[in-house]
Order: structure tokens, then sequence, then C-alpha cells
């Protein structure tokens, strides 16, 4: 939930995505290292989203000075370090796709990038390594090759739904593909709501146990509702992302994807872009009883909200119960909106259109071709 | 928003809302009131809301040590005014209504409570004042005649809707009442959404200009979508204060109330619960032109979204301008959800009859006296 | 009811809405009327909506042979007097707005139109008549005075909404207008949905009372939902006139209608658009005990839904209790479109300003003049 | 459509649904025969729904007077080809599924059954024969060998989804089996949406092709939206039969549905429940291109709604373009509902375990046993 909370807060710019703020605002991201503590994290994972040398290049250009892939990741490090020590949490150092695996650069030069995050982690000296936010399997499968030179525990996500990955290799496979690489943790991470993605994490499942392998199990969904979603997930929803805010989760919609995960036999459960502290703390409390304790910000919180028990007016009193937050229905205000959209996609689109005509492309085919040949 | 923000990070209890947090967790408050100012505010108004002695005693009992108002409010003192020393920024003292008031204490043992309050921000020296949050014109009158006493400028404004007070006075009475004692800056804040909102503050111009005062106009409206909602405004949605989400005001909303307040010759434009600090960067760059400058979490954002030109998929980037986010009807993702609810109240709720049978009212009418004895 | 279910059943032009059918498809006409009277009316109104001279030259040019005006109302009696006979039920006259008042006629012209028809139904001998549809109570003033000529009683009743008409003249004065002119019943109907119709009517009682007058209350309502139309009512709803489809109400809609109705003193109380047989067959069921009787059509329905204790499955037989159709809240299966739509008018629509450049008219002002002058 | 639009207009029962009409009011079946006549229909199916002898014993005791199975045949044949000769249309026997099947007769009994109603249909001579709303493609074949015995063409017909038949028999296998037995058209009717039903169509097709079988496909889908039902179709949806009112399709849905029908290669274009004249014309219309011609009901109709271009408001007359229409999305005018609901079915609602109750069955087993048992 960084990248967006931090959006948010005035310190990550929308579309390039980057992490500068570990060097820019360090404050910013220690402070949101200790909500999620507060709130119940055991895992402070390094603000390293997007932090290849070859994104940071690709979109820096807008930063004001020239910031180092090595120094925004060092201060990734420390400053997880930093808050992890404020209480009982492991840092996990954390690298995602990177642009040279999508303009086709070959497996040598895409190891090289992680290589150099993989350096700093382990010059920082993190606990375990994550490869998240992986749309083709196989880069995730040489992210974690590489993760594995460090001798660490890695955990592999990926963010795609169940129909799989962008070529189209199925949940199932992905998942054992990871753990073949040598992840002991796999799962997926962003694009999809908690429903979609626990049925993500459901199909791997399936696929360990189909080829005999074992693995713990990761989820790390979004915080908005997207049951309208194609396969690309809420990138292609017309609301992304400046619009989604009806979409955001309530804490009781939390609980319920927590006991549903735990349940599915997921044991890593978190959250991604959208998730908040409060959200955190909301799957804390769903498993207070089997942590056996509460998170410390759980002092400002009741459970099921008891603390209204202390408001003025009786019909808010009345609703301090697990019964009443479990069933509400809540409205959005928007009588002008719909609930569902239809995600954009190729062809579909007017932007899409105009960008032919800009672009010399006069067929959809050339479009996508324009496209993937990576001329804009 | 200091209140709802705290509340989603971990910091401040639903139900009794105090702000104990400025003593507990400074730095949180700190950093909360930095994105505050780095998104445009020149205000920092001090973390006070329900900070008067007898709420703190009220509700403060899950507090683990005992913290005194003086404490309270002194440390939302230091830490206003040291942010606002990062930049260009004003401070403002500000009280709110008081349980006392409720409870119908007479005029001079309500005026102690914001006396008391006055005294710190007087001996921390704040700018100016700020008397908000207020059900009853009558209390609001008498905290502006005690911040009067400062001789400092002072503003007020009333958490009402355009059918005005509790006691059915209407907001352009209600406008005129505080100009006549005193308030240079008079509006509403809290319980309404922006349009509701700009809805009463116009009441309120109409009245002062049909008594022939001036004043400048102030409008902090909540970021949620609250069409639907009665007399007492959000509080008696369903929804409150749990399930709002699908209610939350995108930047796109706000930059159009921001516009639309501007028009209306409200000079004193900001926001409530449920605002976060790109809500507040909203309302700066719709102004932008006017005040001549942009803020500087606006490094981070783009214009109308341009920043997503750098997006990777074409038809994000087609998403890039005013026209696509101004005629956005985001979708909620809720398909099961409704749009709009029916307020909860008196003789309204299960909840209500529930508490009825608790406490041996056998009437709606004995339910009321009741609460309005304080009896629960 | 009988203009749009008559269009749907393919006998009505939408647009001109003129009643010609009565001639050309006697039958459909007889069976419409047929299928009101087992559903439990007892006045049987002529189907002559639109049916004045003036307006069935004006539109009447897509008729393939020339229908005078005298056959159409002729015909129209003829068959509503058939099918009372069949019963226990009244027929009544019914007489509508002219576009001879629209296109600023005398009150000579005008009152020569309603006469033509007023001829007829003395003639014919209907049991009493009515002014119905009239937007501008000045016209309905003058079509009271020329029924009255008939010495039979006269109901009256206007398409106006709590705002009034539409040169600004209230409910209450509406009321107290028609009634010093002679009407005997006065009300509401069309434009509007049931609760804003009662609101409507619970205005004109107000304004009754005021002046110390008596008459009988009248409301027939629309069958559609329309909180979000403005004055003029559902025709300026861009769903006007073939996407009304989710707008139509229920049964148990119509149920809870009639209760408010009879509740408010009403005694004459009916519908119009969107009514078909089995909502008059709720309204008749609802007021069963009053009337003392069910309607004949109530032998093919049972009270509440409860001939679905029939049905094969369980979960459906459940369905057969009032509480289960008094609660439920229908879903539309339309997840793509919203709750609420913005009412088209002057400006706001792209067609009106289409419609400027086709005519030469370059302000708004021009085209209402154009407008107000006929020109096209 | 007949079902529903006589239960509508007053003569036909929900829960029962049988139809006896065609003795007890044949006006009101020929009427609404015409209507469809007009509306471009040039198949007239007799209205025997529901009519075979166990069926209308079953349910048949709420009919005031005992009418035997061959006079409700009988009549329904004779009104059918009177209107059919007023036109151009062929006349089509229809059986439908029994309870003898659902109560587990043998496959002689419930033959039996088809065969009464097939020798009243070779008495009247009609043009060809349909076996249409089964749930079991096993009941399906039995009745498709009864029917051919006639020497007459045979459509056949079931009310499944894309899952299949109640069995699990998937469309394709159901196409198959029913070609297999004779028939020369197969498609699916009733229980679901136009887009589901053409779903299943298309399965179907796949399913003959794969067996290098040919046959003509057929749709009758309802004229509701029912996105959200399950493999049951709309009976288990909350709504039913009661509520489905905001779920009604438009003419531009119809008209939507007809163009892609027909691009599926489905050639017999028709609707089920929820189908009124007015629909029927709206496929006449969108294939008049293909037909020749127009039906008789567009003299009442404009194309696209061009008949607007006659209203008297400009941005009326600016609805009168297909653009309009095909891009309008409809509001419900209700915002306290919502766009989907949950199906009910076993183990789902209150109803069901209140029955268990009341029926000693105290598992959801037993329930299902009793169902199953017909013990209630």
């Amino acid at each position: 939930g960084f990248v967006f909370a931090l959006e948010k807060r005035g310190y990550v710019k929308a579309g390039p995505w980057t992490p500068e703020a570990t060097v820019e605002h360090p404050e910013a991201v220690r402070q949101l290292h200790r909500e999620f503590l507060r709130a119940g994290s055991n895992v402070l994972q390094t603000f390293t989203f997007y932090a290849s040398e070859d994104k940071l290049e690709n979109r820096g250009n807008y930063v004001a000075e020239k910031i180092s892939c090595q120094k925004v990741n060092e201060a990734a490090c420390d400053i997880a370090r930093e808050v992890a020590n404020e209480g009982d949490a492991l840092v996990a150092g954390g690298v995602s796709q990177t642009p040279s695996y999508l303009s086709c650069k070959d497996k040598t030069e895409v190891k090289a990038a992680f290589r150099k995050q993989l350096e700093v982690f382990m010059k920082k000296n993190v606990d375990f390594l994550i490869a998240e936010y992986f749309e083709h399997v196989e880069e995730a499968v040489w992210a974690v090759e590489v993760l594995k030179e460090s001798g660490k525990p890695v955990a592999a996500t990926m963010c795609i739904g169940p129909e799989g990955d962008m070529h189209g290799v199925s949940p199932g496979q992905c998942a054992v593909q990871l753990v073949k690489a040598g992840a002991s943790i796999v799962g997926v991470n962003c694009h999809f709501d908690p429903e979609t993605s626990l049925e993500t994490v459901r199909l791997m499942k399936e696929g360990l146990q189909a080829a005999k392998l074992k693995a713990h199990l990761m989820c790390q969904p979004l915080a908005f509702h997207t049951p309208d979603c194609g396969k690309q997930g809420f990138i292609d929803l017309p609301e992304f992302p400046f619009g989604l805010e009806p979409r955001i989760a309530t804490r009781w919609d939390i609980q319920n994807y927590a006991r549903k995960a735990y349940d599915l036999g997921i044991r890593y459960i978190g959250g991604c872009c959208g998730f908040e502290p409060y959200h955190i703390r909301a799957i804390a409390e769903e498993l207070g009883p089997e942590r056996g304790f509460l998170p410390e910000a759980s002092e400002k919180h009741g459970n099921w909200g008891d603390n209204l028990s202390m408001h003025t007016k009786p019909w808010v009193r009345a609703r301090a119960r697990k019964e009443y937050w479990e069933n509400l229905k809540p409205a959005s205000g928007r009588p002008y909106c719909p609930c569902m959209s239809k995600p954009d996609g190729w062809g579909v689109t007017k932007g899409a259109k105009e960008l032919m005509q800009q672009k010399e492309a006069t067929t959809e085919q050339q479009l996508k071709e324009l496209f993937q040949k990576k001329k804009f």
C-alpha cells in the first residue's frame, strides 16, 4: 500500500510510481512504516517498488536532482530497519518487474538489474527477499533465481488473476515454476480485489498440490472492489488511478478477506494498493485469536465497532456490534454513477484511436505492434 | 480532516474522537500537519478538537495514563507552530462544542471551558482563533464571545445544513448572530458534503446581506458524498463512521467544489472529516491561478492527471486530460449495494427500540427525554 | 395509462400520442377498457386524450386516411359505454390541453375546441367530465368553464408537481381557481411519480382549506419512479419515452401509494402513464377492505403474493407473504446504469444546441423565443 | 410472453401459471395474439403452456368450474388459427415439461401426457410443433419423440443456461440429443436474459458442429436483465415474479439482441416471459432489412425513435436518433435499491429454513429429500 498511500500524502507521483521519497522525504516513509507496524504488520517491506536502475532512469527525470538507484534502495533499507527495531518485525527487501524485460532485453541484462538491488539488500542485511508484481512468470523466475543467490528465503508474488499471466500461463503453473526456481512462499499481489485474488491463490495451491510441491501461500490484494475488471486488472478500469475512491474496501471487507485467506491456508496475509494502516489493523484484529495478541493500534479501535457504545446518539450506539457492520451494504452517495464499469483495452478506447492518428498507425494491429516494439 | 485521518492511521479512537495523540504520538500529528502544509494549506489548525476539559474527562478513561487538558492543548500548539515554521502558514487555535452545553450547564460554566483552552492559545501565541463544530448557535456565540476577549481575529463555523441549527435557527440568522458576537469569518464545517455545505454558506451570505453585515465566508465540508442525509448530517447515515468508504470524494470532486466555493465568494476554503492531503492539494491546484503558485506537493502531481502521459499503456495515457476526469462517473464496484441510504434517527431504528427496552423507557418520548437528561 | 399501454401494444404513436385507435382498432381499445374494469376501475374514461380538433389536425397527418375529430371522440364514447355496461362503472368524457392555447390563441378559440368535444360527450351522454393534463391553470379553468355548461359534474387535474404550474401558480392556488370555476373534484395527473404527486395533492388540499373551499381530491400519478425529475416532470428525463422500463413501479409500490392516497383523504385514486391493469388491481386490492369487495381480476391474484404458496420450489413459496414483498428492494439487473438521471432542459442539451445551428438562432434566448413563437 | 403478459392483464395466475384463459376469456388471448401478429410475429404459438392434463389437475383447483385439458388445448388452437388467418402466420402447437416427469413417473406415463395434447394439435391441424421449457433433456427427448410421431416439423427448446440442464448435461450435448431425437430446430427459452441465452445457444451450435449435426437454431429469452442469476435462472432471484419491473428490457435492448442473434446464425428469434408486443416489434424492425418489410405495428413507431421529431420540446426532439437510444444507460429512479441480487436456493434462505421447521425436516438434506419426494 506504500505507493498509493504516499501518492495521497503527496510524496509519490502517479504514472511513474517510483520511490525516490526514501531519499527526498524519509520522515514520510518512516511514519508510514510506523503506522503499519502499529497496525500489526510483522514484516516491513523496503519501499523499493520500481526501484531498479532502468526504471528510475526511465522515469526519474522529473526528480529535481538526480538520485541514484543505490541511494534510493539503501535509504529504503535503513528506514525499514529503523522502524522494525521499534517493534518486533522482519525487514524484507523487494524487487519488481523491470522495463528491461518489457522492452525485450535478454535474461542477463534483466538479471543484472535485480542483482544490483540485491547487492544493497545484502549489504543492509535484510531478513528475507520478495519478488513481487510480475505480469510474466518468466521474469519472476529470473528474479527468484537472482534472489536465491543470497541464500536468504525468497517469496514471489505475481500481479495476475485467475486467467493467469500475460503469456497465458495458468496460476497453478506459475506457482509450480516459482517454487521450482527456489521460492519458499508464493502467491499474488496487486491488480485484483480480495475475492479475485483469493481465487487465484486457490488455483496456485491446486497447481502445487497436483505437482506435489510444497510452499507457503501469500496474498496481497488491492483494497478496492474490482469485480468488473478484465485480465489485466484494475489498471484497465476507467477509474484507475484517480477515481477509485468509491471502490475502497471498508475495514469489515478486509476482516472478511482475512478470515477467508486464513481458511484457505494462506499464512502470509497482507495487502497492496489501497491498503491503509486501518486495513492492516483489520487483518490483525480478525486473526487476533490465532496470533494470540492484538496490535498496538487496537488501543484506538474497538472490536467490531464496540467503541461506538460511547457515542452520544442512541442509534449510533446501536451500531456497536458485529452483526450491524457485517450486514451493512454501504451506499455510495453517488446516485448518478453506476456500480460497474467496462474496462478499457485495445481497440476499445477513443484514446487509443487518437494515439493511432498521432502515431501514423492506421490499424489496431499496427498500434499493437508499435506498442510491443515500445515505439511510444 | 485530522480526526478521521488519524483514526485510519491508528492514533484516534472513533466514538470519543479525542486528540490525546498530540501527547501520545506527536510524530504522527506532526507528519499529518506537514502533509497538509505541503499540499497547500496556509493555516495549520491546532489539533484540539474535542479537547475541552469536560470532554477529555468524559471520554478520556480509555487512555492509559491520565493526560491533562492543558498538556493536550499545549502539545497541539507546539506541533502546529513547529510545522508552520517549516513553510509559510498561520496557526489557528480551535475550540468546539462541549458536553457541558449539551448537558445544560449554564453560560458561565460553558464559557469557562472555552476560556481554559483559550489561555493555552494565548500563552502559545497562536495567530487567530476558530470556534468550530457547533450544532447550536447559542453555544457558538458564547464561544466567539470568549475568544474575542483575546483581541485576536475569530472565525466561527457551525456543523449545520440548509435547515439550520438544532434549535431551528436558520443559517442566515446563525451568521448574523455570530458576526454580531464578533466573528470576522463565518461559515460551516463538517456534517455535510461539499454541495450541501455550499448551499448553507450561500444562505448565510444572504442572511448577512439582508442584515447589512460584512464578514469573510468559510467552508469546510466533508470529503464524503452525502446527498441522502437528514438534518443532523452524516452521523445519522447507517454508514457512519466505519462504512463511509464508497462515499469518499475524488480529487476531481474537490477541484469542482473549490471552484464553486470561490465563485460564491468564499475565501477560506478547506475541508473537514474525510479530507486527506491530496484533497487539499486539489483545492490548491484548482485555485493555483488565483493564488499565483502551486503547492509543494504538486511536484508529485500533474495538472488534471497529465502525469499519466508517462504510463505504459496507451489507453491509460489517454486519461491524461481534464475532460476525461471531469466527466468520469466513477463506479463503486459494489453491485449489491444501493446508491443512497435512509438516515437513522428517533423512532426509526431497531437499535433505538432495543435501547428503550434496556432502559425502561416505554415510549419514544421517554427515550428522547432520557437522552436529553443524559441518563445514558 | 391508455396512451402508454396502447403504444406498447402497437396502436398509439409516441410523439403525437393521439387516440385515432378508437376508430382504427376499436377491439384493442375495448380490450384494454375491459382489463381495467376487471382490475377494479369504477370509472372508464373515454380514450380522448389529445383528441381536440386542433391536435388531431396538427399531428394527424401520419394517419393513412383522414379520421375526423368527431369520429374519434364518438367511437371513444361508444367503446367506453359498451364496456362499462359489462360491469358497474361510470363513463367519464375527458379533454386535455390544446395546441391552440400553447400557440397563444385566445380564450374563445381555445374554448371552442373544448366545446367541440363536449358536444360529442353530451350526445353520447357520458356520466361526468374530466379536464386533465393541463400545465397552465388558466387553460384548465377555461376547460372547466366549458365543461360546466353541460350541467354534469366536472373533475379537473393538472400535470404539475409541488412547484406549481408553468406560469408559477402554486398547487394550492391552482386548486382554488379550479374549484371556483366549478370543478367538484381536483387533483393531479401524469408527469410525476406517486410520491411526488401525493405531495402536490397535499399542497392543493392545504390551499383549499386555507380558502375554505371544499372539493373531492383526485390523484393519477405515473407508474414510474421519478425522484430525479425537474419542474416539468418525466418528459425532461433522458429516458423519456423509450427507456423508462427500469423505473416501472411494482404492484407493491402501487399498493403503498393507494394506502397513502387514501390516508391523505383522496377518494378518486387512479393512475396515468405506465399504469397497466395489474397496477389498478393493486389499488383495488389495497382498498378492498374499504370498498368491501375485490375486483374480478383478483381471482387470478393472491393477496400479497399468497398464490406463490403453490410454487414447486420452497424458497419461492417462502415469498408468499406480505412482509417479503413490502421489504424487497428490487435490483435492476443493470450494473452499468445509474440510479438517477439529470433532466434535460433549455441550454442543457447538445440536441438543443444542434437545433440552434439548424435554425439560425445564435443564442439560447433566441432559441427560447423561436420555441415560444412556435417557429418550429 | 403470454403467461406474464396475461398475468399483468388479469387472466393468468402467477404460481400455477396455467392457461385456462383460452376457455374463460378467449377475447383476451385473441387480442394478445393479434398484437403479436401486428408486431411482426410469423408464428403464433398455441397458448398451451403447462396445459398437460397432469398439470391442470394439479393446479387447476382454483378454477371455478372444472375445465378439461382437451377444452383448454382446443380453444388455444382455435384462437391461434383464427388470428393467424388475419395475417400471414403459422400456428405452432406447444408442449412443456410435466409434473409427471418431476415426480418420477415413467417414460410411458410422461409420453402419454404429451400424446394427449398432440392429439388435439393433430385434430386442429397445427403447422408445426414445439417442445419448450424443459429443465431436463431426458424429458425433452421424450417430448420430441412423441411430437415426431405426427410427421410434422418439431422445434425443441430448453430453459437452461450455459451450465446445462438440471442433471448437468451441457448445452452442446442437449442439442445433440434433441436433434438425434428428431428436432429440426433447437435452442433455449425462458429463465435467462438475452445475453446469457445467446451464449447458451452458441454452446449448442458448437456441440452440433462437433457432432456434425445440422439444425436450425432458436432463441426465446426473457425480456428481463438477469446477469446475477444462478444455474436455475430468474426463478431464484428474489424479485421473481412480482418485483421484476426494474429489470424489464427496453426496445433498444431487444433490437440489440435481435442483431446479435441473427449474427450468431439464429433464424428463429423470439422471446419468452416479459416480452410484450413492442419487444417483438423491435426484433421485426431490427431485422426489417433482412426480412424485406416492416410489421404492421411499425405504422405506430418510428425507426429508432424518429417519431419524436414531432415532439413539442426541442430537447425531446433531439432524442429522435439511433445514437441517442443506443448509448442511453437508463436510470432506475430507485436510489435505495441495488443493481444486483443474490439468488435464493437450497440452504440460503430463511424461508427454506422456516419450511424445514414446519415440515419436520431437521437437515437441509432431509428438506431436499422431502422436495424430491414431492411431499410438499
